[in-house]
């Protein structure tokens, strides 16, 4: 089986007023009315079938995902009664899926960045799925050839060439600050780690059971019986007690045979309300605009953004940044997106039951 | 009888995304929740009784002010069928009151400005009101001394006293250029109108029987039957016929014996959002805050206005009006409010049904 999961369980309120706990940016419907979450099944859609694609994510997200994905049947929803991180959520779906087929072959995937085209992007996965069947024992990673010295991402160290396009890896490394980044492009040996991955379930099965003993042992038998009412009591009660780690730090950065896959295809992160002019299309005066109903008057380089019909006018402002939601509405400078976490802190404060 | 007649029949959309065709200024909560409409009535209340009070609106408006104004009874709501300037709203409203009683003393009151304190402007019209009465041909009108030399005010020069604080009218003067407003100023002689008048129903009928025949004989069998089917479906068929005019030139500019009283209470416009800084205080950072919930890091000097429960949170923005409505949000920079109306005006254009 060519299996493919998406870590959907991913939250944050960096794109905060739409993006909120009980609703991560992944379900946001700001792309031609669409969500990463949609765009990520949808791209998936040509790599394998809706029956071998999977979605593991908290389980109160399960619902507002299970209405983004009406195609999708609610055994493939795999939900978390808490989140503990990608070692975790991959260690769950592994065992699952390692249970219905020992042979399969499993592709893991993000919902939150922008990737384009998508035949590039199905080109480059279905070579990933050819490297890990031909070599069993490899743990095959995807890495983005950087556009900048980014310091909000892992990268990946190249070594050598095993055929065109697949290089062994030397090591994982954490963000980097500045200086090494700009070291890492110019290398040009460091490629930006996508956190895609593809891998036989008995692969990273064997490799967890080695790095992260107590993980694979506590929720080997919650995936045995994952469909069931005790399965699920049992995940409630245990999910809270595992470790919170990542796949990167619990498993990438230690286990042996890595291979990466030079992933030469667009790769976005939304990461701020900032992101989106790297990923919409501006109009003549600079402003993007991702909502159905707006209108500018002298005003240049904002960004609007609403998921439903709400109008919003904009007059003589520049460089603002003006998202719509039912309850709020943020009015931000563009240059100062980093503070809404301090906001959103501040009205958890100021507001009973707060708006994050 | 001592009557308050309050003209309520404006309409604009300055105050947009708040103001509508559809729901004047007047009815906009953003007076710790009450409309100016509201705080019309309640400071007419120390001057005469509710069934003494009587409203003069579009005929749409009625229902939305029934509501805002419970303790009316719908015989004090007085629709016109289409809104034709205060010459013809006060002629009818004469007309209908004084049918009911021909001794009755006629306020007219506007809904559009803030005026306070409560109790002052009780004493005035108290005042107003022993003037009318002791000269029972006189058209008293009320003056406010201008505190600067606005170019979108009516003045009234006022002549020779004839009492403390009261002095004959030597003209009403038009809105003049910003050299000739300074004059007025400087001279002490010219007052804002602030059109409010107090008249016998009986003075105010002759004269508008003199200087607007047309209406005057048009009107006056309307008025006679005005709480009749027959009356109203008169009305709907008349009042679209008669001339547009307003009550300053179509009379005001002309009647002898006219008597000016000096206002000196509190008196404000509320023209623009910009306006809201001169009634509403603001914050340590110089923010005016019109809602229930709000939050500002970072940001001096902006207007934050909602009627309902929605929360606006501004992050690094100075000096920008943002005004939430269910349907619609503003965001415009504070020099730039006399743009609203070209934006409504390309709104109408580009939205089927428009946003007016």
């Amino acid at each position: 089986m060519k299996a493919a999961v998406i870590l959907a369980g991913g939250s944050g309120t960096r794109l905060w007023p739409l993006s909120r706990r009980s609703r991560p940016k992944q379900l946001l419907r700001l792309f031609n009315g669409r969500s990463l979450l949609q765009e990520t099944y949808q791209r998936l859609l040509s790599i394998t079938a809706p029956e071998h694609i999977f979605i593991v994510a908290l389980a109160e997200h399960l619902p507002a995902i299970a209405d983004e994905l009406p195609g999708l049947s609610p055994h493939n929803l795999i939900g978390e009664p808490v989140g503990r991180d990608t070692a975790n959520a991959i260690a769950l779906a592994a065992s699952i899926l390692h249970a219905k087929d020992p042979a399969t072959l499993m592709g893991v995937f993000t919902a939150d960045h922008i990737i384009r085209p998508a035949d590039r992007f199905a080109g480059v996965i279905e070579h990933g799925f050819e490297v890990a069947r031909q070599f069993p024992d490899a743990l095959v990673t995807f890495g983005v050839r950087p556009t900048s010295p980014h310091t909000g991402m892992g990268y990946i160290e190249r070594s050598e060439r095993v055929s065109p396009g697949v290089h062994k890896v030397r090591a994982f490394k954490e963000k980097p600050d500045q200086a090494t980044a700009e070291q890492y492009v110019t290398s040009g040996d460091y490629f930006w780690n996508s956190g895609m991955f593809i891998w036989r379930t008995a692969t990273i099965l064997q490799q967890l059971q080695h790095h992260l003993p107590q993980t694979y042992h506590a929720i080997e038998p919650l995936a045995a019986a994952w469909y069931t009412a005790a399965g699920q009591s049992n995940a409630a009660r245990i999910y809270p007690t595992l470790q919170k780690i990542s796949i990167d730090f619990a498993v990438m950065e230690k286990a042996p045979n890595e291979l990466m896959i030079d992933a030469d295809f667009e790769w976005l992160d939304v990461g701020h309300w900032t992101s989106l002019p790297a990923i919409l299309s501006a109009d003549a005066d600079g402003n993007i605009r991702a909502l159905q109903r707006s209108a500018i008057l002298d005003g240049r380089h904002n960004i609007l953004v609403s998921e439903d019909d709400h109008l919003i006018a904009a007059v003589g402002v520049d460089d603002i940044v003006i998202v719509h939601s039912p309850d709020a509405t943020l009015v931000c400078r563009r240059d100062q997106v980093d503070k809404i976490k301090d906001l959103v802190a501040k009205l958890d404060k100021d507001f009973e039951g707060g708006f994050s």
